[in-house]
């Protein structure tokens, strides 16, 4: 069974090409002999995860504990929850260790740090906590020269707790487009956390780990002196954001929504398709960059791109399909009803996160379906 | 068991916001003397779905033959699928109408009435087909005075199919923000749509059902003469592009997303919170609108507005929020880590899409999980 007995739309991965993603970041990695801890966010998918940890993964990063709950009952021990703890939250994550799971939690406040020792103490669990700090600003995180790191590290030690590590995302290197520009942030990230390990060990304190990564900084990165582990996400599959930064080719990127010509409106040169933004988000993420694709590049149904087609417009299950440049009047003969397409999308995490599955696409053109889940 | 208890994000319906929805829009309606169709892709919630039935709707419209599926399945026969029908979709279209299902479908050109009526008669089915009109430009549909109409009716009626009416939808009234534009749209969309039933009445063909509506025109039309039926979808929710439209008050807003704050940034007078875009969707409806909500409006946990505290970024799983006019750099104090907060957002029907259920708030605080599906 190949594509063509799919209904539309629905999201396939070119599962050739996500493996190549999977080495290129894995044989990369291993020449600088550090650790490499996927994001599972971009696909919350165990067929897909599994090929990650099978090319040398390491353990995952979750940002969600119902991440860390499926993948653990998937067989998966060493898990990253990478976003900030809070109280409320503590019950669900100490289920999890108590289950066997070597889950790691993460705080950015002295706040957070003491609400997480004074629950591990009052159950008797020793949480191993990652510091998170900030390397450009872009969201959370402790300042790197900050009194506060030491704080919050004392906090966890002399509460009792592990101080497993510090941990950094340089979300701002989405921004960027030139290799010189990725080089400096990835090495501003690099710098800056192992400072942060530093300053803690200078303190007295243990941080065995040194956790960093986004998927730009990660492939741009040409010095990982002082880091254990690196962690990125959308990688994997790639998207049109990621071509706009410069890290992959759109003949790199494994995700696509197939999709059927449902009418036309042939004076605007338009054909309506029948992925809107239910199929391929509400990302534009492209919208800022030199090259804004609409919602996603088109190409034929067999992948190949389509010069300067892209989906223009989005309702919640039409798309509006034109060319950029020119309006195409003979757009009813090119792409005729019942035609199918494949639209590339801006953003792979939120484009995966609209569709209950993938169906990978072997070389072969076989078809074979990958749950994911959603929800917390 | 009140809103307390649940785990963060999670989106709440006020179920009292909601009945009050519902019964301004039928009552409307009802006085008017036509049939009301709610639009069910909003929800997809079977709960709200028997509360707009109840309340009077005649029949539902959907935006996929999954939602015909699963709305059949829950006891609904009368069905629109208000999408160009495909070749490839009139299988499942046949399915659900060998089952008992009255499935009404639609077409807006020649060459998809002819693959209808050739598919119908070659299975011995006959359809009941709507053509799509277009009133405003904005998406599907033929112009009404075009001949393409009637020979879309006559491919249907001498094919052997039931022409069963005309249905419109102004999705552009979502761009106008005054009564008197609106008004004039919906003006537009009745005068349009009942035309073209009178042409193709003219032509001697039937054509029973005048089919029109989206939620800013449903609820500033002044005449609906020769309309038999309306639809609209998001008026059952809201949300804050329908209030940048003018035909709701932040107060009737029945969707929230239930946050914790995780962190700050005190410098920059954010607080981080664990809804991200993921539990908002990626919208920014109101980017274009008078008032620039970002991601949306911030609210205390019991719902009251929090002036002009909105979220204002987003990453998956961490949104920001921040003033609009001012930084707050006392925002951990006012918002500190563990406290809850609601998020009222752009655009209900994709933000609840993000979500696998609904936390129903009834008017006493207590609070039941009202599920929802998604995908094709």
């Amino acid at each position: 069974m190949g594509i063509q007995s799919l209904n539309t739309p629905a999201a396939l991965i070119d599962v050739g090409r996500m493996r190549h993603n999977i080495h290129r970041m894995q044989s990369k990695l291993d020449k600088f002999g550090v650790g490499f801890r996927p994001h599972v966010k971009t696909t919350k998918c165990k067929n897909v995860v599994e090929a990650q940890i099978a090319a040398g993964a390491q353990g995952i990063t979750v940002s969600t504990l119902k991440e860390a709950e499926q993948f653990f009952e998937a067989g998966i021990r060493d898990i990253v929850y990478a976003v900030g703890m809070v109280p409320t939250k503590l019950g669900q994550a100490l289920a999890l260790r108590r289950k066997g799971c070597d889950l790691k939690i993460v705080a950015d406040s002295l706040q957070a740090a003491k609400a997480i020792a004074d629950f591990g103490r009052e159950q008797e669990e020793r949480f191993e906590v990652w510091i998170e700090v900030d390397v450009d600003g872009h969201r959370s995180g402790i300042q790197v020269e900050d009194d506060l790191l030491i704080d919050v590290g004392r906090a966890l030690v002399e509460g009792g707790m592990a101080l497993g590590g510090v941990l950094a995302h340089a979300g701002s290197s989405y921004e960027y487009n030139t290799k010189e520009a990725l080089v400096k942030m990835a090495e501003q990230e690099r710098s800056l956390t192992v400072r942060a390990a530093e300053r803690l060990r200078s303190a007295g304190f243990p941080c065995p780990v040194v956790s960093i990564g986004s998927t730009p900084t990660a492939l741009s990165a040409e010095n990982l002196e002082g880091v254990t582990e690196v962690r990125a996400g959308v990688y994997v599959l790639f998207d049109l954001v990621m071509h706009n930064v410069g890290v992959c080719e759109i003949s790199d990127i494994a995700l696509s929504v197939l999709t059927t010509v449902i009418g036309h409106q042939e004076e605007k040169g338009w054909a309506i398709i029948d992925a809107g933004w239910m199929a391929m988000s509400r990302d534009r993420g492209t919208q800022q960059q030199t090259h804004d694709f609409g919602y996603g590049q088109v190409c034929a149904e067999d992948g190949q791109v389509l010069g300067d087609y892209v989906m223009t417009g989005a309702n919640q299950e039409h798309g509006i399909v034109s060319r950029v440049n020119s309006t195409d009047t003979n757009i009813a003969e090119k792409f005729p009803i019942g035609m199918r397409l494949r639209i590339v999308p801006n953003h792979a995490c939120a484009t995966g996160a609209q569709h209950p599955e993938y169906h990978a696409v072997e070389e072969d053109g076989s078809v074979e379906t990958w749950p994911r889940f959603y929800g917390w």
